[in-house]
């Protein structure tokens, strides 16, 4: 079964929202074995509307148009879709009445005469009663075969007619499941990766493999059809092994959690405590270590020490190091990693220093950084070199402190420093 | 001028991730005259990417399609165009000496030969060379008139091309111009701030007023359309000045600088330095204001206490404070600034504590929040409560915080607390 997302909405063009209806439909459609081969959004306008509709509904099995139902002069979804349908429409006394039933619960007085345009519908057409909202859906039958839902756009009216309606009547209908598995790595990019492992997808469409690559991770995922759960998973399963085999250390995660979350699931589990040291990210690795619920278990303090003085004065960095290889220095991380774990008193100190541009810093070129890891059994400190802004540089520092913790705690071999420019 | 957007990826048709790229690219072509009447998403897939594009083609005069450029066998927008265009692809040979180049400069040894895909340009297309990325853009007309430019769908590099050359290329085109001026504002709410100000604007379609919300600030942004830049500052400057005037001690800039930035340029105007005490936001408010360049003339450090042990060993927060009102309270929050400002030799110190969520921390409700700020010149707390997720909830205490800070470097009355439940 093919299904196809018309969004309407002049703000979606104006790019004031994202299409944010289309990717939770999408993803739900996904999930229950329904192909979406396209989105299209249009603004309220009658002729593109029905245009819309009328070029899904010759390639779709089903459309589902989200937006343009409300109450005001520029809800026009329901007049295209009598357009489309080439019929009048017919007032509902049932949805009259429950208008103004509304309008009475909401507390507000008098209704305007023009919400009754909400209890029209296409001669023809059936709806969907709204629960939370005003706005009726609309479901109508095309004579060439294609059905088309038309849902609100407000999210949470969308979202109550797709899961009370429409996705347990496309379920029956579809009979299939798609499921996904995510593998995610950091530390490699993404045309290194599938070289790893493309060959175990050429000519398969099923499981099919995709990657996406954003600031120092790349998602690599898995994804089958089959009639049931349980064969999507049986086919699933033994390519993601040989996947994450191949991929070997590089994967920090097959659950498709953060790189955060890998951090802190995995010193909870070893009841180990963590303080950093940070510099170049000014608190960016805390941030997103006590993003994660629970972090206050295992997460201590960061000393985020972003002057030379506050390097001395708070970690005890030696003024002799300061002044020889310079703040943005292997020397200068180890110190900051194993001041953070004497003075906060927890097992693991984990620091972060370098230079991020757009000028250089403390001798060291733009892109230059040092983590540095300390603990009872590991003294490891990588330097390496990112090219790009000022943002990209930090990013790419968090990835590989938390990634440099994340293999020490799973017990994987420690990167090596690349050659620094 | 008519555009249309082409977004490919069948990562977007899964629901992995929304079209966000459409919502800057519409917006960003809206501010300079653009009109754009369709979004159109496909899945990599070459017969439906060329559909696509022939499609737009005929009702738009510049199609921008985003995505499918990269170096994977998935990657496949640029034979669509070459399809589409009906030409045969050329391997650029300076595109392939970049691509070395930059592998090269990524500190890595031996570049996949896939990757030399991307020197590859349909012939009669030129290209538009990467700063960030690897992926070259795209730029190629159609017999019939429209123009086609591809760019990558990382939101990093796409931005970069559509600044650096398609904007520029367009507004250049469309004759007349679209100026606006974006006011921000922290702690005040989307209907709040248009109740303030809508009757300028009522009836009037130029300038116009739009608000945007999003985590702990709107953006009230004002737009005009003249024939020149001067006529259109021109027509936003006596209403600009109005907003501003009624919004008052609530705008933080009316140059859409970002919260910190703000805050960075007015600790550096008066020569003042800042140090942190973090809890509830873990670094967060250190990584957002060492974002800012130049951040290192201002910013000493941050003491990022997420233990009870850490505020009192680091900055000495009292056991009777920590035992008795406890870490979420106003008085943890004065002796975690008045701590960090003593520690780290600051002229300010700024210091945030609370429950993020999602259980209650030392007593007090999730997204129960302190900010306090501590000089020679102030000592002022503030509690309030947000209610939300953790994320929300961290977010509002950094705005809350940074917002404090601007509004005592501006010289502005301070908020009071807000009653707490």
């Amino acid at each position: 079964m093919r299904a196809e997302i018309v969004a309407v909405g002049t703000e979606l063009l104006l790019g004031q929202i994202a299409n944010t209806n289309a990717r939770w439909m999408s993803e739900s459609l996904a999930a229950i074995g329904v192909d979406v081969l396209h989105h299209q959004v249009v603004g309220d306008n009658l002729e593109r509307i029905v245009d819309a509709m009328r070029l899904a509904s010759t390639r779709a099995d089903v459309v589902v148009v989200t937006g343009g139902l409300g109450p005001t002069q520029d809800d026009i979804t329901r007049d295209a879709v009598g357009a489309l349908l080439g019929v009048p429409m017919t007032r509902h006394p049932e949805l009259e009445e429950m208008l103004r039933d509304k309008f009475r619960s909401f507390g507000r007085s008098e209704m305007p005469e023009s919400n009754l345009r909400q209890a029209d519908v296409p001669e023809s057409a059936r709806y969907i009663p709204p629960k939370r909202g005003t706005a009726p859906g609309l479901v109508a039958e095309l004579p060439a075969g294609a059905r088309i839902y038309a849902v609100p756009g407000v999210p949470e009216e969308m979202v109550e007619m797709m899961e009370g309606t429409i996705l347990t009547e496309l379920a029956s209908a579809a009979g299939g499941v798609v499921r996904s598995r995510v593998l995610r790595c950091a530390g490699i990019g993404e045309s290194a990766l599938a070289e790893r492992v493309d060959d175990l997808f050429s000519g398969s469409t099923n499981p099919t493999i995709a990657f996406l690559a954003s600031s120092g991770e790349v998602k690599v995922r898995i994804t089958a059809k089959a009639p049931t759960t349980k064969e999507a998973d049986e086919l699933i399963e033994p390519v993601a092994e040989e996947v994450r085999r191949r991929l070997g250390d590089e994967v920090f995660t097959s659950e498709d959690e953060s790189l955060e979350q890998t951090v802190v699931r995995l010193l909870a589990a070893s009841g180990t405590t963590l303080a950093c040291a940070e510099s170049i990210t000014g608190g960016g690795v805390g941030a997103r270590i006590t993003g994660v619920p629970g972090a206050s278990e295992v997460f201590v303090a960061s000393a985020v020490v972003y002057t030379e003085g506050a390097k001395e004065g708070v970690l005890g960095v030696s003024p002799r190091t300061l002044e020889g290889p310079g703040p943005v220095s292997e020397e200068c991380a180890r110190e900051m990693a194993a001041g953070a774990r004497r003075v906060f008193g927890s097992d693991l100190g984990l620091s972060l220093t370098g230079a991020a541009g757009p000028d250089s810093h403390g001798g060291a070129a733009p892109g230059t950084i040092w983590v540095a890891l300390e603990g009872t059994d590991v003294a490891h400190a990588r330097g390496f070199y990112v090219p790009g802004e000022r943002d990209r540089v930090r990013r790419w520092a968090e990835q590989a402190a938390l990634d440099l913790l994340r293999r020490h705690l799973e017990g994987r071999p420690l990167p090596a420093s690349d050659r620094l420019i």
